[in-house]
């Protein structure tokens, strides 16, 4: 398996199976001199843990951040930051029933068929666990962002909209509901909309949305690497994603160019701002802001019919500990990926002039 | 500029700005032993090229590609391919008349802030010009992939959908219509709208999707550079885009678990696809299909308020030969970048196992 | 910092600093499949770790290697293996004495003016204790090449040198002395200088040589990635190295190309191997054999001038546990670059052609 | 063949055969606003073309570089740069000898191995030609470097020497002599060296030192991407090399510590330069300078044996236009890399800290 690794010089490369031994990762090109604030490290990775609130998975997951290296008195030292997450309470046996079978609409089977077998223990390496290594990087390049302001948030929830324009949102109120909507009343319906579906048996899907603030002029690299399509890249790398649309998005698709395009004010900024902040794939000093949809998690506690590894059809009854809806846990990983991809754009763009 | 290759094996560079002397590329990393057929090339190119119809930009640009290297008697050597398309039909001087003013929502002024300055001819670096290099590349592509089939097709301009399932198509009739949409009726009256669009001096959105059939089981890697991810990165990097979606996208945010998972034929493919052939990051067989989104051509052959580069305010008159509507031509750019990525997937899965 | 990561596809990542918490790396792209002896990766660190003999360094590091993911049931899965060795005996107060001052020679000075300051214990991430991390990866490496035999071993101490060709070496006999030269005789000889030169507060360089059999036609990318430009590289990237030289080497420059091109068997072996197993930049199936100059160690138990951070003269005394000479420690470090730049190339070299 | 690009930010890759249509490359990722001398970078082709003197091949190539994009109004853009140098003079009947047999020690054997064929007329990619792509990179990269001083020079052709040290050297010489030894009286004793080498219708191999004044402290990424790894990488990817050293190189193996240490003077400068201007991997304001082994050139114009491609043995005449020693013309090639490695690290070196 290669691409464990992303971004170019601020650059992620992690490791670890969902029930191995533990997960973590390396982040390489950390400029030396930040202050680090290991609490906040591990607070975005409380947002994301298992367990946090009634309409999460139930798993105790402690998932305690133990860095190895690359910091010196508080200080990244410029060499790689090294990281673990020690795996402490999985049940491997939850999964023994999946053994010899596999689950519909998971990478079970594909898995099998590429690299011959699978550690079929929790999804393995296709688990969402995962990104615990992300958030911990990206609660890094958060603290060297600094100014940058990123919020993400649940805007979706099945067939349920929060039709609050982002600019009029309170983002300190986003941590304020389990399922991370910062308007009150939205949120509480799409709770309860949640609790329903557990009560089912089954799951839904749902939206994210993410807005940088105060992304200074100049990042990305403008034409494989515009910063719009390794935001797009970052959010389709999510478990569970299925689109990505940034500014006007596919609602830009029935407007004329008259009514799209952005008009100046006379200090470069622009009047509307269809563009999402990001015009040839360069960031122009606008509010960034993108969608990301989420499919229905796959693992349903229902009885289903599939297939087991000699293509005999098989009854299985879906069971273990899963979300009904992974969106509110997902919030932090779109925060951190955004993240990564601006601390990466940040130093290359220190190399674009002399 | 950093970020002017694309793929990690299969790898292409591409340089050219739209009024320079030519725009080319190289593709590195094509196996030897490849049958090219070099007019294959050049009609992925013709279809790509202005002046086709009466729906598109009447520039007239020949865009006759010449390839330098890594060919030896009709075979790929397994040297790289050096390729250059000369410009001969630059009108420069219509430019004139942005080179100290900003045209809204186009890439002037943040390659000013970027770089200090800016070649500003026809848009320099930013013009979907460049494009050109990818389709030579992904036709070589297209023949290295051999048995996998792809197909991109307009399937939305502004309000007007094409509402046939992509089953249901006959994608022998896309080139049969200007707008590339292979639903006679539809596509007629796409046409028109366009020639509507037109007649204001005004632009449309719209949306290309795209199938590609006969995917082996196995392609991508899956965590960061999952296949869709790359996809969507692929597509996200064409100019205009500001979308993408794949299998069930947006849509399947509405849905349960219980009704988006595909479930299993004895064979290991699935009855439903609502994954869009993708699981876990990687192909499992079935096909693959995907959405993006097109915003509107930013030049208006209408009058517009702008910014010069001190801030003033100035009026300007859009003029130039520019499309109207940007999904026809785009469609052979769509194909030949999911070539790439196809490609580069099919190479790096000679390296899943011993 | 950025460079902490080494190969294309099987790609080793590391992190850690001499007295940091602990070391370590992410190997990616290592296929699935393989049956892993997880003592022969620990024995290979063993090889390498201080307090083995009377002529290395008297530190006593356990390196026990914990190895986090990538391997199920014995075998390894395709997903990164990531691994960590944790720092037990590190005495940061034995470098007190340097935190404000600069060692000759040695990468404080540098690291200081780089990053602004730098994590002095030990020498930090300079130190050559982040190879340990080197030699877990090539130990799975070498696992992955199986049938091609590599070899290093001590060819020269100061002045002795050995002068036997290697062609006429017991390698079995390498381990037998613990400066790791396969001749015992010379091995003697430089067991002998080596603790002499230890007595003095001394320190030596020396030269180690390395062979490669059994490789396969065809390894090396050749034009930038030459085979032999890619083993320079990771022999220039250990501490200490000086030079690099395979084949002929600096002997090649004063001779006549009719003596130096090696003659064809009708097997397509040749008669003499001038070469080094490389032409081209691909291996040719003769054996591969470089040898790799070591400078001495810098760290002397002598009193020495130097400066300060503000440029005043001082004098300190050198201190701690260090090795007279560091190529009988080297040997295990030499081996293991070799192998991860064989198992990257065999990877790549399953794309050359259709 | 994978491998075409050097350079993570500042990245050259190139194309082209010796009797192709055209060689050139892509210079990506060179900052915006260099004023560019466009003779400068012909002079330095011109320095590397055949047909210069008497002790050099007689062929004839003009070698004019052709400059696609990347530049407007005389200054680099900020986009990638890309040229091209069309073959205008190519016999590919000289080489119609070699289709089918072997040439002993170059590149013929092991291409066909890894490709299943090649292309056979002047050596195709294995020919040293492709090294004009990298001399017209290197150019820009030394005006992008600007105060960095980089002189090569030979400094040995088989057994004589130049035993003057460096720092006596007048560089200004070194275009004096066609060898391009700056001392004048060694350079005629090389070059009548050389002329009777050719008169036997052999060569001879050599040594070419080269010099970096005025490099910045903080250059090179200190694990993987020593400096002096990244050096030694690119003179082994030229053509003939089969040995780096550098500092006190292979010398130094002999050497204690206590003499080896580069003492230090309140300035932080070193008062000996054992080291080579390196540190750790870190440049540290001192000379860099290197030595580089070139091997004989294979092709002699003599009667050899050899094999075709059945194994048969035959006997061929070695024919065309040679040069007896390649080290002359070898000097603007080592220059150029040794720019391109520094241009890099000028970069990377922006986002060390913040």
């Amino acid at each position: 398996m290669a691409g464990n690794s992303f971004g170019s010089i601020f650059r992620l490369t992690t490791f670890g199976e969902s029930h191995g031994r533990a997960l973590g990762g390396v982040l390489d090109g950390c400029p030396a001199g930040i202050t680090l604030d290991i609490d906040a490290i591990q607070n975005e990775l409380n947002r994301r843990k298992p367990g946090q609130s009634a309409i999460v998975t139930q798993r105790k997951e402690p998932d305690t951040v133990e860095i190895y290296s690359g910091i010196f008195e508080g200080k990244t030292t410029g060499t790689p930051i090294g990281f673990a997450i020690h795996n402490t309470n999985q049940k491997s046996k939850d999964y023994s029933h999946i053994k010899d079978s596999y689950r519909p609409s998971h990478a079970d089977y594909v898995y099998d068929k590429k690299y011959g077998f699978r550690d079929y223990r929790g999804g393995g390496r296709s688990s969402a666990r995962e990104t615990a290594s992300r958030v911990v990087a990206g609660a890094i390049a958060k603290q060297f962002l600094n100014a940058i302001e990123i919020n993400a948030f649940v805007s979706q929830v099945g067939d349920l909209k929060l039709e609050v324009p982002y600019q009029q949102l309170d983002f300190s109120q986003i941590e304020s509901k389990a399922v991370r909507c910062p308007d009150m009343e939205t949120a509480s319906r799409m709770e309860d909309y949640i609790k329903d579906i557990k009560k089912q048996g089954d799951t839904i899907g749902g939206i994210i949305t993410c807005v940088a603030k105060n992304v200074p002029i100049g990042l990305g690299e403008p034409v494989f690497d515009k910063l719009h399509a390794e935001l797009g890249k970052a959010m389709l790398s999510i478990n569970a994603v299925k689109g990505f649309e940034y500014g006007s998005g596919f609602s830009g698709v029935a407007m004329k160019g008259s009514q799209h395009n952005d008009q100046f004010n006379t200090d470069g900024s622009t009047i509307t701002n269809l563009s999402g902040g990001v015009q040839g794939g360069i960031s122009n000093g606008m509010d960034i802001y993108f969608s990301v949809a989420f499919k229905p998690v796959a693992t349903v506690l229902q009885s289903y019919d599939t297939i087991d590894k000699e293509g005999n059809k098989v009854t299985t009854q879906g069971k273990g500990r899963h979300d009904p809806c992974v969106v509110p846990r997902a919030v932090p990983i779109v925060e951190a990926m955004t993240a990564l991809v601006l601390a990466d754009f940040m130093l290359l763009a220190k190399t674009n002039k002399i």
